[in-house]
């Protein structure tokens, strides 16, 4: 590549690193993304140049897929209702051994072989994230049905003093979506909810949420329809017109959520475009699917 | 009980919160201590009280029981040499589970539920523990052969930064016996010696042992058979004269390498008394057996 | 004593450590409460103790017997109006060396002796204790009559800077109740009255009265009749009913006072029993009368 | 008086506002410089100006003349040997109300009355002053034979932390010549010799020795025969050669003392010259004589 | 001189010093007033000893004289429209070269003779002088007519940060009067205005006019005929009734706009009266004509 | 310009932003480089860039062709001796008016434009650079002969205060080459050599001497010719050799002189080319010719 282009690329890329100085990101990485050693390694090669160059990213990661497969190899078949796990004991602790034990300990290791400082939480480490038992109704034959999802919880509230503590000493969070509550209950909580609760108390300037598709597209087959950005309305328009539909939906209520809460702007990004991240922070078109308040 | 005795314990303990105030005490918490819920409350009420009154407690725990336990559960047979086990990457990965994703947890939440501020860790946060494989030999028909263990380590270097910013903040951390070398390789660490090693780096001024025995003792069935205070080469001739034995051995060379490191005296207390953490800190006479370079 | 009789009084006491943890804690010491001294070193001792555990205590000491025997000496005849003294320039003389002179010293030097660093202020040091002429009115025929008490004042306002500076560093100030007013004019006050003002004006959370009695008694000579706990309210109406009387009444008063002034509850406890400040702040039921506002 | 003048003044005294600016001046205060209400109100005035300016002044008083009239009131005749005074137990409790209780507080009332922080210390609060029994040696028919002066003291060491604490915050500390010892027994202490060492201890720049002479003087009622400038040689030499003679041996004694500790310059004022302490410091003939070690 | 007057004029300076503490003090150094050495040596000797006593002065300087020469040398006639210099490009340059080439240069170097530190600045560096276009009209045959003045400007708005930073440091700023708008055009402003303008933003205490006259007065020609102070009323007065007339009417309106900018007083001094800037600050009648709100 | 594309650029350039951050970069801008307005604005927005990203730039320019232009202006004929100017005191003058009056003010205004916050500072300010007189010697038939080249200095200190403190608060130092004795003389110094001992002083990593050339070539018409890395020896080598000649060794002894104070690394750039500061510091490959000790 010749000097023209790369001067080119740096006098778009580094106003992006005075804008976001100091300020924090925050980035939930799905269990869907983390589907090879390549891609895992761009994120976390990402996360710690965003580090090195003065931002504050903090990783809220999800695990599903590796949860499913825990739960087969002993014997226990995964349930869903809506989208959520249904939650006995028995899969709680399975949920926090794979989502604390394994999942949340291989990217600290990740973010460390590249040079970060990272540290693995639970919501249970310094009062992070205190939760309740999550109500859930489901519509049978015209009536609305409580049902139990078990040891499924709802944020309550976040305590940001840990990440506060640790940011300002330049440390990576890594955090599993667990919460408690006063009485030391434990309940496994949907992490793109989380991770917008956490981005609003953190006053996260961006939440990105690495995903393992492109966008927001008319055509899930065709990347060349994918909406750049959108507004809170227009996205409340194309649910409405089904053109966001199924798995898709909860997502983005999750995107609403984290704007609501205060996050200036959130990103749906596919984390199997190498280096998606650095490509969203520092170019002027961004990448993937960008939502703000209008 | 009347104010004259109430008065005497007053006078002869505040001293202590004094002597100790600001200082580090380390507590190794063992899985074998982890008896019943009753037991680890004490400790856990304990240790908050520590943190209450200005004294900087630092947990690091075991978990073989569960840790035997869990692997029976997915039909794996538990091997050990010469105290140790040998550790494959299956292994590995369950005893992280269990560390990590289970028993650090749930201290993390006993000490939160008596209004400490606790932080779950493994060595790998920070770059906590530095560890490398661990080299062991046994001896064969007269011969020294090289066994490989596996994913089992031995410390390489401890990084206080991270436990130093939280004390300082008034977090108590608790550390899962993990260690990471620079290529992000994971290791099983033995927690007794992990625990000197830390208690060492971190300049702490006790290491207290919670064990299921009361301390060193002549006759291990007769309580009154105890060594209050013993000497590094006390316990050398100890375990010459085969007074200390068996699986009592790499415990005492842990407290002895704890010593070494810079420890001023270590502490072998048994978890099932009722409050004997505070007793050991605050009291003159102390509980358990007391080990100190000389 | 047993160890679970230490555990019980610990278990007690180490929450009041952290609760007072950097609170002051203003001590009225009464000149009648200067019996022997075992009684003096109990006092001290147990402030020392207050200092070293993180707590931050003030005194402010009286003195009436050993300015009477000083006077006498020269030859003066004491002389009380409603319980003040009447105050000629002389006597305020005498006052002053008296209380700023010898008392305050003793009192510096005895907590020095267990390891204190005390230091002896008068009110006149850094404006300590602003104080206007206090007129006095008898009634006399049915008459208001004015008279004057002489050199008596009463507290205008209080110049907190230096105790806070003090405080900070770890000193325990000490401070004899003379006043002094924008011309340089001294005046004696009363300790009780005083040591409320001060105790308000700092924030304290306590004042403790050490007198020569056990608190407020139904029957002073039948210690069973004490009054654990008193209101406003309450010791208000039992002024009325006659159960308080005498020279109890102004002490109340001056209770009343500090409550109003902002501090949390006051005590009066008796100097002559061993510890008896330790026991009032490290124990839960306390000892003497504590006046609470409701 | 005409602005050439004015400004000629300025210009030869700003300068040592700003050699002195946070330098710390010690001030001895003797007892027979204390002679009327103007005079004493020029030092007070004088030394709050050099507070104002940025100076730090600390001033250590006598006040034997006031010692004596209070002990021949009570009936006590005072006994000197070698220039010390005799003191038993009871003329002690005298100098420490006399000293502490009466003219440390003057000096600080009127410091305060022009505008100044004062504090009145003894040598006991915050350990400021430790001392030890004076061992005294008379000659008496060509033996030399201890005589026992009493509660007479002598300095052993001098902790500065209190008063660098009430420096930084502005306060002028007011300082009576009264030691403790680890046993807190309280002895009476050469105002003159403290003087000297607590200039040392703080690293004063000057120690200015308020008298009621000129300063040293061929011939003691000619003015104009003072000497300016001396050097510890030259005073050693005018001693040997009788021009110091009598009382003034012990002065000049002390004025060497306190150059060995380390203070650049003594002086030896009249505090009968109106504002002497100001012509001293920021003229640059000064006033008195000057001693320098060389 | 004897120590009588030294003293008294040491009691009425040293005060001044104390009130003046801390405080900025912005003295407008005028062309006109730097007439020869000797003068120029006086002023800078003043101003490092206002920065000595800890006091804050920052220059700011004229220079019209040094720029007509320049002028004249390069072959332009210098020409004015009411009192302000028509500036075009080339007089820019000009007017630039030797303010901040020359005269500033000449200030620094010779305050850092006497011991300053000073810093020469521009009104473009740290943006410290926003300025804009003035638009100057004229009353012509009487018709308002707009007159171009070129690069002439008057302060948008004064940026004090890198005021402050440098007096916190204990820096002399010396300001040339060139101030910048946000497309970087730079303008030549008038210095009194500026000076004005620049003490209000810091909150200066004084603005001190270093001009060639003694102040205001009845006959110019009769130094006894002066105002010691007046009122911004009484100078409104004061130029309707023809008093104030002439060059110094624009003199005197940079003065109100100090004032009204919330200055506490402009004096207007002569700078060929040695020191007169010490006699102006630390005298009680102070020097020259002091203007104030009322 | 595709994502891979730009996704190389960063991965290459982020690593140093995290490198130099917070590091001291001197540059040295060269009159010969300040060609045209392009060429200027791509320098000004380059540095403010390095400023924004978090790394130190510091300014040293020179301005030899507009010294030349002011003074035929004047009808002064410029001289040279061995490279440098003759300076008489006329000349130094104009020296002084045209690099801090105009080209010093110039720099300062374009990188307010993009945003910096400069500050214009000659060698006088804060003492910055002190300097002597230069004594220089020719060769005059196979003679040392002294030559008098009026008012040419070299540097005697760099005094860093002021940049340090400009530096903390994020404002970017343009410094022109004027150095002052301690007798207020000034000097017209050689900027190449200032910079580099400017970027001794002041620690810098790099010095980037921004000139019309490329670098070090074999070939000066053959850019393919350029040398991209040398060390002291080599250049030594080439000077030698005559591969190095003319006009050029000046500027490589300034570079020796540069790191022999410490530089890490001098670059020889072309300013003429868009964005070679920024290519220079955030590329692997960098640009022009880099000097280095070995």
């Amino acid at each position: 590549m010749d000097n023209a282009l790369k001067a080119e690329v740096l006098i778009e890329s580094l106003p992006y690193i005075c804008k976001f100085q100091d300020q924090k990101i925050v980035i939930k990485y799905g269990g869907h993304a983390m589907v090879d050693e390549e891609a895992k390694s761009w994120i976390a090669k990402d996360v710690v140049l965003l580090r090195f160059v003065g931002l504050n990213p903090v990783i809220i990661h999800g695990g599903g897929p590796e949860i499913n497969k825990a739960m087969e190899k002993m014997g226990k078949e995964p349930e869903f209702i809506h989208g959520l796990r249904v939650t006995d004991e028995e899969t709680l602790d399975i949920v926090k051994m794979v989502l604390i034990g394994k999942i949340n300990g291989d990217i600290v290791s990740k973010l460390g072989k590249y040079g970060g400082k990272a540290v693995g939480l639970s919501g249970k480490s310094g009062h992070l994230i205190s939760a309740r038992k999550k109500i859930q109704y489901i519509i049978k034959e015209d009536e609305k049905i409580e049902v139990d999802l078990g040891r499924v919880g709802e944020v309550d509230s976040i305590n940001t003093e840990l990440i506060d503590i640790l940011l300002e000493k330049k440390y990576i969070p890594v955090i599993s979506p667990i919460g408690i509550d006063s009485q030391a209950n434990t309940y496994n909580l949907n992490a793109d909810i989380a991770a917008g609760d956490i981005a609003g108390a953190i006053n996260a300037k961006k939440l990105i949420m690495i995903t393992d598709v492109d966008g927001v597209m008319d055509d899930i087959n065709d990347p060349s329809t994918i909406y750049k950005k959108l507004t809170i309305s227009q996205v409340g328009e194309m649910i409405d017109k089904g053109i966001i539909s199924g798995g898709m939906i909860p997502k983005i209520e999750a995107c609403v959520n984290a704007l609501r809460k205060g996050v200036d702007s959130v990103h749906i990004i596919n984390g199997k475009i190498p280096h998606s991240v650095l490509l969203e922070v520092f170019t002027e078109e961004g990448i993937g699917t960008m939502i703000t308040r209008d």
